[in-house]
C-alpha cells in the first residue's frame, strides 16, 4: 500500500479552496470544571463551502441507523446530491430516540436559517452514546457562533469537535493535478471504538476543490471505501452512525471529471491516499491501542478474497491480544486465515511478520517454520506491526488495518457512559 | 431454555454403562516444579467402551484443521462409524505441523496395540498451542499406564486432563427412559479461549449406553450442535481443533432407535440438555470471564433468525466490555442486533435485562425507554446476566451463550505460549 504518491499538505477539510470550518463547545460534553484538565472540549462543528458542492455519501449497513443518517440521506435525495454545509456533534449519537429525526432536522434548520441556505443542502451527523435524548438548546445557542466563526483555517477546531474517545485528531490532505490544474483534497475523521465499518466507517468528511460530477463522485467514493475504511476493524462492532461524506465544490476550475479515464484515475488515487491515511490513523488510535496492525494479503485469486483474509486476521481477538503481549503466536494468524469465508488453498499459505526492526517468515505452505523467538520478540517491540500473507494463488492484493487488544480497551468500554 | 427436564446424575463420560476412563501427566504440560502450586496437571487421557460404539462426530469448519481431526475423520470412515476408545491430549494442538498426521496416527496405533483393537476404532483429539511439534515419546510412555488404569469412575481424571486455560472441569450427565428402559448420557468438555464454534466447538466428548443407530446418532448430534455449541462465543475465534464426538454402546439394551419418533425425541432432548449445560459451563468459564451472558431471542420468524440475532449480541466486544463494567449500555445491544445478518423489523424490537436481582425493560419498539439506572446497576451485579430480546415477528426462539470481556482475557492471551 502506497501512502505517499502525492504531495501531502496541511489544512484537513480546509485544504481545498473555498472550504471553511469552525468548532466550539456547546455543552453536550462535560463542562470544563468536570474534565481532568479543566478545559472545555469542542463538541460541535460546522463546515461549509463558498459555493454549492456535488456531494457523495455512504452510510452504515447496520439496521439501526442514527437519525442524522436518515435526515442527511433524505436531504441529499431532495437536493439532487447538492450540499453547502455540514453540522456535526459528538458525545451524543442521537440514535434510538423517538424524537431523533425531529432533532436532526432541527439542527439542519438552525444552520439553514443562520446561513440563509435551503435546509436540504445541510448535512447533519452525530456520534456518541446511543439512546440518550439529544438536548437541542445548547445547539440552538451555538449555531450563530459557529456560523460567525467560519474560517478558511479552522479545520483543527472542527477535527477536535468530532472526537469522542479519540486521543488525537485525524486530518490528511494532498495536492494533485487534473489536466494541468492544481487541485486539493483533504479530510477529517473520528472514531476509536465501535469500529468495524461496513459500507462506511464512523464519521469521515472529505472536501475537494476538484470539479467532479455527482455520479463520478459517488462512484469514486464507493470504490475507495471498499479498499480503505471497510478494511478497518477495531473491535468488530459496526456502528449505527457510520457515515462518509465527500463534497466537491469545483473551485479549482479544472474541466469537470464526468467519466472514467485518466483524470478520474488520478482523482481516485488522491482520494484513496487520503482515505487510506485516515484509515491508518483510526486504526492506530483504536480504543486502548498500543500498536497498529496492518495485514497485507497478496497472491489472492481476486480482490474480495484478499480483503476477506486480511480483515479476518486484524479482527481476531486472540491475535490482537497476542500482539499486545508481543507474542509471535502465528498459529492465531493461521487460525484466522482458516476461518475466513473465502476460497484458497490453506496448504499454500506463507506468513511473515515485519516491522521497522526486521522481518521473519513464520509459516511456509501452511506449516510452521523454525524461527528465532528472539528476533520475533525484537520485531514485535515496534508500535507498527505488519502481517504479510501470501496465498500463492493469484495476483490480487488488499490491506486491512487494526490494532492490539489491551487492558485499556476493556477499561474504556467497561465504563463508557459514565 | 430448560436445563433440567431430566434427572441429572454424576459420572460425566463414565455415567453411561460400560464406559471407563483414565487420565495422567505425561510431560506435555510443564513439570510440577514449574507450576505455581508445584503439582502436575494431567495432560493426557483415554476413555473406552466395553463394547464397540456407534459413533457420530462433527468438526470445525476452519480451513486449517488439526491433524487429529483428519485422522479421526479417516478412522470413522474406515470403520463405518464404529469406535471403541479415544485418546486426547492438551497443551499441544498438533496443528500446522508437517508431521502432524503421522503423530496423530501414532497415538491411535499406540492405543490400538496396547488394547488389542483395530487402530481405526480409536479416536484422537488434541488441544493447545498451534504449530509446535508434538513430542511423541511422553505419549508412548503414558499409553500403557492409561490403558492399565482405565476405570469406570475415573471420569474426573479425564475431564481435568483435557483442560488448557479452563479454570474448572466441565462434566454433565442425565438419566432418561426409552421404552421403559433406563438409559444414561453424559459428557465432558473443555475450552476457555478460541471459542466460537462453527459446526462444533472445542473438545467435547459424550457417551451414552442408549442403543441408537449410527445414522440417527449423527442426525441427533448435528441438530443439537446447531442450537447449543454453535450458539456459544467467547472471543469470535473458530478453533482449528473443534470436535464433538458422541459414542453410543447400546449397553442399556433398549430397542435401538433407528428412526424419528417419540423415542428419538426423548434421546435428543437428553442430548440437548447435556450439551446445553456443557455449553453454559464453557461460556461461564470463558477466558478471564467474571460473568456469564445468556441472550434469548424470541419472536423471530424462524430458528436461524433467532440464532443469528442472539449470537450477534453475545459476540459484541463492546457489549461484553460494558457487562464487565456493569454498565447498562443497552445501545450496544441494539447496535449488535442491528448488524446481525438476518431479516426482521428493527422498529419492533424490545429488549430486557434480567438477573436473579430483577428485570427491567430498556428498549421498546427499537427506542429507549426510561429506566432506573440504580435498578439496572443492581441487576448487573449478578454473575449471570440474561438479555431478553423479542423481535415481535414470529414464534421462533434461540439462546446464545457468551461472557464478559475482562482485563484477564487480555492478560491470558497476551502471554499464552510462554
Amino acid at each position: 500500500m502506497i501512502y505517499n504518491s502525492f504531495k501531502s499538505i496541511d489544512g484537513g477539510i480546509c485544504a481545498a479552496s473555498g472550504f471553511k470550518a469552525s468548532g466550539t463547545y456547546c455543552g453536550i460534553k462535560r463542562p470544563a470544571n468536570d474534565t481532568p484538565d479543566k478545559k472545555h472540549k469542542n463538541d460541535i462543528c460546522l463546515f461549509a463551502s463558498d459555493v454549492e458542492c456535488n456531494t457523495a455519501a455512504v452510510y452504515t449497513q447496520n439496521k439501526v441507523k442514527g437519525a442524522p443518517l436518515l435526515v442527511t440521506k433524505a436531504n441529499l435525495e431532495k437536493s439532487g446530491n447538492k450540499a453547502i454545509a455540514a453540522i456535526v456533534n459528538s458525545k451524543n449519537a442521537n440514535t434510538c430516540n423517538a424524537d431523533g429525526v425531529e432533532k436532526a432536522q432541527a439542527m439542519c434548520d438552525l444552520v439553514a436559517k443562520e446561513m440563509n441556505i435551503p435546509s436540504e443542502k445541510v448535512i447533519v451527523s452525530s456520534t456518541g452514546v446511543i439512546g440518550q435524548i439529544l438536548p437541542i438548546e445548547p445547539i440552538e445557542s451555538a449555531v450563530p457562533t459557529l456560523v460567525k466563526e467560519l474560517c478558511y483555517n479552522k479545520n483543527a477546531a472542527a477535527a477536535t469537535a468530532i472526537m469522542t474517545t479519540d486521543t488525537v485528531k485525524k486530518e490528511y490532505a494532498v495536492e494533485f493535478e487534473i489536466g494541468g490544474v492544481k487541485c486539493k483534497l483533504g479530510g477529517m475523521a473520528k472514531g476509536s471504538g465501535m469500529i468495524h465499518p461496513n459500507m462506511a466507517t464512523t464519521l469521515n468528511f472529505i472536501t475537494t476543490d476538484c470539479a467532479v460530477s455527482a455520479e463520478m463522485l459517488q462512484k469514486a467514493l464507493s470504490e475507495t471505501v471498499k479498499i480503505t475504511y471497510n478494511c478497518l476493524s477495531v473491535d468488530g462492532d459496526t456502528s449505527t452512525n457510520d457515515m462518509v461524506v465527500l463534497m466537491a465544490n469545483g473551485l479549482a476550475f479544472n474541466d469537470e471529471i464526468d467519466a472514467e479515464g485518466e483524470e478520474y484515475n488520478i482523482f481516485k488515487a488522491a482520494l484513496t491516499e487520503v482515505m487510506a491515511n485516515l484509515t491508518r490513523m483510526l486504526a492506530k488510535d483504536g480504543e486502548g491501542a498500543t500498536k497498529l496492525i496492518e495485514c497485507i494479503c497478496s497472491g489472492a485469486k481476486d480482490l474480495d478474497t484478499a480483503i476477506t483474509v486480511a480483515k479476518s486476521v486484524v479482527c481476531s481477538t486472540l491475535f490482537k491480544a497476542a500482539i499486545f503481549g508481543e507474542d509471535a503466536n502465528w498459529g492465531r494468524v493461521l487460525c484466522a486465515i482458516g476461518y475466513a469465508d473465502a476460497e484458497f488453498d490453506i496448504n499454500a499459505v506463507d506468513v511473515c511478520l515485519k516491522s521497522e526492526y526486521g522481518k521473519i517468515e513464520v509459516c511456509k505452505n501452511g506449516s510452521g517454520v523454525d524461527f528465532s523467538e528472539e528476533k520475533a520478540a525484537e520485531i514485535l517491540k515496534s508500535d507498527e506491526i505488519y502481517v504479510l500473507i501470501n496465498l500463492n494463488g493469484g495476483d490480487a492484493e488488499a490491506t486491512a488495518w487494526g490494532c492490539d487488544l489491551t487492558y485499556d480497551y476493556v477499561k474504556i468500554n467497561g465504563d463508557y457512559r459514565t
